[in-house]
């Protein structure tokens, strides 16, 4: 038996709709083993990387870590958008593996950001004024605007990288402005708080156009992918409102935690909304919004914030998250 | 010459208004060699440490870090409320030290947490449902509020404690109500933006006063001090509403930052203006806006809140700083 068979971790990335998985050999991803299921066509992730098991004929595996599109509370992950979980006492089980991790997604991708290639950053703001600290031990922030809205902050030092886990979709949405509260009162009459998710996300897209409808005086319920749809036509006043403050409350959103986090290796935009939101940055003046922090604006020119198009970025930060874990 | 003269390190806590110095052996603060000094009386920080070293006659310092009440940037600490700065460079030549680091005074009281006695904390708010981590591996959030406002992350893991840089005090207000919204845009008139600092600080509880007694139709000006001074004899309806909106946009902050660290190793309050607002916390419903998130209600209940009542906190903190680096 070759002694590398030992180094096979297998690696998953479970969205809420979609879970892709992968074999890793020495930390790097087999591109020829990724596969994507859906997961309507399952009961639960043990089915799921059961059937790529099964599929793959892999038997060996020593390490396994599953990325998770939901909190993670003592090693336990729940899917927030499916009622899906998975333990470590399972996780060993159903791979065989002894080391396990179990991670929230977003942790995953910010274990990634160090090995994608440049290919896979789009530049969405630069920095008038770079930091002068070496990127490379920089630390760096990623924000996931999709189904859900979270961030993950990944802290550079001799002993490798470090992401420490965050529910930041769920603080308070962040108001300036007086059209800024009567969206979060409208938000708070719906789900009794007003959390950024509840713009930041597909359903926070839907749910600010209903509210900029009904003030319209009209009645229409189109769904994220028909708002961003109708967007590139230019033909609807409400779609057009609803972009320009979810790019706004993004860029106010990204400000406070640039100023938390001083994420002088970048911000790292990443997530199917985060995406479609991007080619309306510079007209609905994110930037501006981005930079209007009073006297800590020189601060902020300091940082650069890149959209991530990478779809399988989260397996490569599982099997770098593993590695942590053992070197 | 004892092989141990080799290890005295030179520790300083730099404030807006003093500055305290002592030597610390082996990681561990020599409380016979704490000294403090009124900044006015100096012209720079060099000053004050070169006085010290002079009456101490202390000659053999290999290390040394100074905690700064302000930005640290390239190693350059710039004190806020003084023209005052120090680099590593001018650290090294006024204290003879080979090993010398500059940290924010926030990161210095995050580094000392761990070697507090049980009485420098206050429990401020219980957690009803803790959480299941041996609280020595977690992580925990220092929330300063005094002369300014920051915060400091100290995560722990097998290399030791790490705490980043932050400026925290420089975001957005967390506004969430109409109330907290007039008073932001008032701000944003006075300061261009409406930072938790302009709110959560000696000069912000000034500046919340002027602001009630103006809506009040008065024209009085109080300093903090006096404030909190009338506070205590209930007369004054304007001092009240000054720390009613003060502790709920504290509570609304710590709130914020829970979600976005998980402290699940607690919250700690320090500076003067945090300690001055402790006796009002429960009066003004400081746990039930902490706990107004929505369904992460429960996630909040996980979360404990005490106050840090020692004054030489930072000084630890800087000797554990240097540990960590040097260890």
């Amino acid at each position: 038996m070759p002694k590398n068979i030992n180094k096979i971790t297998l690696v998953a990335d479970v969205g809420g709709t979609n879970t892709r998985i992968a074999l890793a050999r020495n930390g790097s991803i087999d591109s020829t083993s990724i596969k994507r299921y859906a997961n309507r066509e399952f009961d639960s992730l043990h089915a799921v990387i059961k059937q790529y098991c099964e599929t793959l004929s892999v038997d060996q595996i020593t390490a396994s870590c599953v990325a998770i599109a939901g909190p993670v509370e003592n090693g336990t992950g729940r899917l927030t958008n499916l009622n899906w979980a998975m333990d470590q006492t399972g996780l060993k089980q159903v791979t065989g593996a002894e080391t396990v991790a179990i991670i929230n997604d977003l942790q995953a991708q910010a274990y990634a950001l160090q090995d994608l290639p440049n290919s896979a950053f789009e530049k969405v703001l630069s920095s008038p004024a770079p930091h002068q600290e070496p990127l490379r031990h920089s630390t760096k922030l990623v924000i996931g605007v999709g189904t859900g809205c979270n961030a993950a902050l990944a802290l550079t030092d001799a002993s490798g990288v470090r992401v420490p886990a965050s529910e930041t979709g769920h603080i308070g949405l962040p108001v300036r402005s007086q059209d800024d509260l009567d969206l979060a009162l409208y938000l708070q009459k719906q789900h009794g708080f007003a959390s950024v998710e509840h713009v930041l996300a597909g359903s926070g897209l839907e749910t600010v156009y209903r509210y900029f409808a009904k003030t319209a005086g009209q009645a229409h319920n189109l769904s994220a992918q028909q708002i961003m749809a109708v967007m590139a036509t230019e033909s609807d006043p409400v779609a057009r409102k609803t972009v320009q403050i979810t790019v706004r409350l993004l860029a106010q959103l990204c400000a406070d935690l640039a100023l938390i986090h001083l994420p002088y290796g970048g911000i790292y935009l990443v997530g199917g909304v985060a995406r479609a939101l991007a080619p309306y940055l510079q007209r609905y003046e994110f930037a501006t919004a981005f930079y209007a922090m009073g006297r800590f604006t020189q601060t902020m020119e300091r940082f650069e914030i890149a959209l991530v198009h990478d779809d399988y970025a989260a397996l490569t930060g599982c099997a770098n998250a593993l590695h942590g874990l053992r070197g």
